[in-house]
């Protein structure tokens, strides 16, 4: 099944455009699982099995594992995720990006060591960079585009060519045409565009039609989810895969976290879907 | 000490401008090492040990490490590196990028972990995605401005604003100026630019001044040596990293892979000091 097919799957299923990030730092983590060695992977999956039926997604941030060697236990997760949610897809967040042979290796890392369903790449190397990845025909790849922080302005806004055109609008278009010739990766592909910026969202939405976009900034990021989804749904009123992150995953501190982060995600795709 | 301090010494001491890229294929290992559990750092830690005095630089690609669940054979080559070799700095070649809070993660992956001396960073979200790097005094950190592949002109060559500056143009200046205020980060910054265009080395080094440049594109890729150390040198004829992986890590296929390796980066070198 194409990856966007099995997006929709878990839109129409749960109800919902909401994606549970999995950025872990064990420094918030309750106490009580703060000595455990396999911290990391108790928290996620906790956070996972109390939420995967209000999510359409689950996005793990993989500097979070690597930067405590915790490659381990990321494999674990997904694992988990897959074997107790089948139909909720995880897209693995590492914004890879390289010349065709060494993306091939990190196609590996992502497709076939980790087994996530989808990955988001970075765009600045170009269409030669992107195909290793979509030669993985099930898999999605989500390209960025227009990100939510502050400095996203500094490439992302700058006018190209002779028009009016922002570079994040052109590599919308080559995401959407010029990389997709006559279709063939249709299923496959999607953007992240920040919710701090519904203007561009909706010009983003524009120009791609129904491709699926990851929307980061919510929540913590300040992004506003009435603004989101009225830039960014497609007719069917529905096209985004809606991050948050910290917002839900550090609801609680205490031993009840998940039952916390349960709360704060069902108030987050409800508010979503007043709007779609 | 500097990062940009410490390759100026290797620069010196070995008389070399060349960066060993280590791109560990187990698939194009020598017979004897396949069935190694620990072959990929015994591959490469013997290529280490047989070119340490050709070298100003060892560029680890961490993506091969990845996809073969070989992490910490990356932590023990860089230690071995060290140890055996002081002097000759690491470059992690990870091309991460990402918002602050993630990106102090992947830096803490990368100095702390693995204990590189620099990395290579992705410029594409812009200019608070890389301050976390520079928080590390000491260690490098290597935008990519213009990369070697066919697509790099994808985004890279896009003309920006209302002048004739293409976007590389653009990072080499956000780089070496806005992203550098008042010179706090002298000595930590530094640009991938490819060796397939010599043009641009040259356009990229006019911005740049005594920038370091990290230069990929040799051998396997076709940049030639004469353009790439011509229009990349510095006053003092220096200011170059010119990287070459595959023509050295493969020049042998037997036992004696490593001593077949020195023979071509010893040419290598030697062809690159010809036009300093």
């Amino acid at each position: 099944m194409k990856f966007t097919e099995q997006l929709a799957a878990a839109w129409q299923k749960n109800n919902s455009l909401l994606c549970v990030g999995l950025d872990p730092d064990p420094a918030k983590f309750p106490a009580h699982l703060k000595e455990q060695p396999d911290a990391i992977f108790r928290f996620c999956a906790e956070i996972a099995d109390a939420t995967a039926d209000l999510a359409c997604a689950f996005k793990p941030q993989i500097a979070y594992f690597a930067a405590r060697r915790a490659e381990d236990q990321l494999e674990a997760l997904i694992a988990h995720i897959h074997d107790r949610h089948p139909g909720v897809p995880v897209i693995l967040d590492a914004k890879r990006g390289d010349i065709g042979s060494t993306a091939e290796q990190y196609a590996i890392e992502a497709f076939e060591r980790y087994q996530a369903d989808a990955v988001t790449v970075n765009p600045y190397m170009g269409r030669d960079s992107v195909e290793p990845w979509l030669a993985y025909k099930d898999k999605g790849v989500i390209l960025l585009c227009r990100t939510s922080n502050p400095g996203g302005s500094d490439l992302q806004f700058q006018k190209v060519g002779a028009g009016d055109t922002a570079l994040y609008e052109l590599v919308a278009q080559m995401v959407a045409r010029d990389w997709n010739p006559e279709g063939k990766y249709t299923g496959q592909l999607g953007l992240v565009v920040g919710a701090t910026f519904p203007g561009e969202i909706a010009r983003v939405r524009q120009i791609v039609g129904d491709l699926p976009l990851l929307v980061p900034g919510i929540g913590a990021q300040g992004g506003d989810i009435e603004a989101t989804v009225t830039a960014g749904k497609t007719a069917t009123g529905s096209g985004l895969m809606i991050n948050s992150s910290r917002a839900i995953l550090y609801a609680g501190k205490g031993e009840d976290y998940a039952a916390a982060a349960r709360q704060v995600a069902l108030q987050t795709r409800d508010a979503i879907n007043r709007w779609r």
